[in-house]
């Protein structure tokens, strides 16, 4: 019958990984850095969809009055102001640009399907 | 002089906008959704300087032990995941997947520059 302390250290094996995993191919340490990676990834893709929400009221408001897809100040001025949170923030300024820049292009593609829908309805 | 009450709205009138901005040119609606999308903004870049200070951990522990820089199955599983949770979010799949293919491409050229620093310095 195994001793008390063998059960326990049993059951602490269980409960907890050794900072060196002894299975073969495992590499723990990548799989926390990937657990991490993954609830970043499950933000930005909720915090995306916040923003989708928003824009498209935008959409919506600027075709019922009228207004264009684009706004080309609008575009400088956001980019400008990512790019230098993104330097404060240690993260390349060239990558900030590059992700506002894919984000917008999607924005005015939603706009201006929104626009034509708009008019097919009208 | 002005009166009290005079005095009181003055006040009132700088304090608050009304609903509809009477000043001509001036869309306090669009203002509105865009001070939300400042601030969506900011949050998605402090986010992503997060991931890729994760990512750059992942670049060294990876060179350190030899592992390749992409890995096609675990970007297979990532995009699953997000398309299934941008559906859940209302947020278009495609584009989730377009998303993290373009922050997945990104993360790759810093891991492939990782090594070359690496190759470079032994």
């Amino acid at each position: 019958m195994a001793s008390t302390a063998e059960v326990l250290a049993r059951h602490v094996a269980h409960r907890t990984l050794p900072p060196d995993d002894p299975e073969p191919g495992h590499d723990a340490k990548l799989e926390g850095y990937r657990r991490s990676i993954d609830n970043i990834d499950a933000a930005l893709i909720h915090i995306l969809a916040e923003r989708f929400r928003i824009t498209q009221q935008v959409g919506e408001h600027k075709a019922r009055n009228g207004l264009p897809a684009a706004d080309p100040g609008r575009e400088r001025r956001q980019i400008e102001r990512l790019r230098c949170l993104a330097s404060e923030a240690d993260l390349d300024p060239e990558f900030s640009e590059k992700f506002i820049r894919f984000v917008i292009e999607e924005v005015i593609r939603h706009h201006e399907r929104e626009r034509a829908t708009g008019a097919a309805d009208s």
